[in-house]
């Protein structure tokens, strides 16, 4: 199987990430050519081609998803810096992106929250 | 210390776990009477008296992001099930929170989102 | 998009899913179905059609590699005994199985061993 | 090898389990007995004849360790009841337990702490 | 809402932030003032204000809970070296912290150990 | 109790040890040295003479259920890091750990996976 069998999903993937996670996105795909190219693959096609495209949920509400997710989890800093910038890049505010890593003190605890918010200083500070 | 020493914290919390989620947020407080009553105080001061009481997010994306974080966490189904109720009662739809739980396969597996999508199942059926 | 535009793929995960997870397996789907049935079908297409069914690792070892990942997470049980079943079915051994569940007590802690050895006592035992 | 072998650590790790589990501990031992013997010998031996039996730190404060561990982690139920058992056995008061489950709300968030406190409720009714 | 409103709870907290984390603790403080100064001030109500000052449990246990729950989190390395500091300044033993830590290999497992035992290294190499 | 006391157990895990880790692994034991020495010995004496000794699962799926459980525990990159060198040591081949961290994806999410494709590259670099 290679993309051009699927190139519908292939492509409405890659025009998905551009969209959402812009240059750290399209960096996070060539990272992999060397070590997991069909993994690069299945990064367009499934996260961004399947989920990320579905009409049910706007792009705002999907970045707060993931942000809040990461957050919690702890255990992903990179991935949590790429979707912070993707957070600003649909529309979440700076405001809002503290506020849903504030409250994640509550559901994971305060060094979750912590370390949260400083991925979103060194992200806001690499936009300014 | 004691509620009476700051009322308006107190009471701004408790309108507010009313508010998000109902008779579950009032069932989880009311157990708490006998093993630890100071916790059912600090549940409403902190969580809904300083955090969902702050005016930079809507109430609605502060259901997304915690329906997103215990899904992804995924130890914590009693939780889960409050703030999927919870999601519901401050407007996001049905569709929205399985958008949410789906997409949480990308970040934290699909045993996560399936359990996940399992208590939906679960809260969805007892609404209706 | 719907299964017909990728029939090959589609259909080699669930031959795939099948073949490794037997009836539970069609169980999983088929309990999607009133809720999120799309997610079945991501199911069957990604971590089946495309991941189970690369040629670059043996049936065996991928099970051996699920059932040390969930019994380390410890926060995903049912997925835990859907694969200790897999497991057997693609000729993993029982003896194989607890010498893979003992291990994770070294990386993941003795409570999480422990659970993995009560859910695998529990799929012998349906299996007898 | 076998437990005659090593008598000494055997024997002494058997002790260490009966003084702070008692019956639990016992239990979880003999359940072991169809499914992974090797791994009740090695649960005796290493957690309890070679960790508990330390000299540099006194029990009440393992099992204060112990029970703040297991509640932060959220998906080890079972051994966390055993070990607010064992906490109380080896004389952490009621009062203690509750307040280590609350302060695990700080670092692992209310839903953790909240669960922790179902469980103590639960184990410290069985008790009266 | 500002400090001004509840000076007592606010007060309390940093006092016992200050005898508790020491200078580690205001810098933490201090590092939110730019991106989320409501943060800096939860952080000195909750956790300090309201439970590190709670009566049931000394000091030395709950520093000793914090080193067992980051370490076996194993996600927040930079508040466990804040706690190994914590735990020090507050009575506990390097040989005490030693063993906490040791013990975590029981319930978490030996990486998570290993890594916390780095951590101590650090931590004590810092106060030589 | 020493080394002496049991030494065929010490001695076995020491040759086990070297045999899967190489390098790493006396690097490790040998950086225990200064805050804990005893912690050396149990790493030696139970993961190594206890569990990796056992003859029911040969060692190369013993490597492949360590790197599938580190991946997708995601907290525990240096001793990832070090397993991925011992799966080569043992025989599992770079194809071979590439699918195991791909499949990752599936139970623990994608940035689990995509961390793991990235402590590899630094392994397979190290070792060309």
């Amino acid at each position: 199987m290679n993309p051009q069998a699927q190139p519908q999903r292939y492509e409405r993937g890659l025009a998905k990430l551009r969209e959402i996670d812009g240059q750290a996105g399209e960096h996070v795909v060539s990272s992999l050519a060397d070590i997991a190219p069909d993994f690069a693959r299945y990064l367009i096609e499934f996260p961004f081609g399947d989920i990320y495209s579905r009409p049910g949920l706007d792009l705002r509400s999907r970045e707060i998803a993931v942000v809040a997710a990461l957050t919690a989890m702890g255990n992903a800093a990179p991935q949590l810096k790429v979707h912070l910038q993707a957070a600003l890049n649909v529309g979440v505010t700076r405001e809002e992106i503290v506020e849903v890593i504030m409250q994640m003190a509550v559901y994971a605890g305060f060094p979750a929250a912590l370390n949260g918010l400083a991925a979103a200083r060194e992200v806001f500070a690499a936009v300014d």
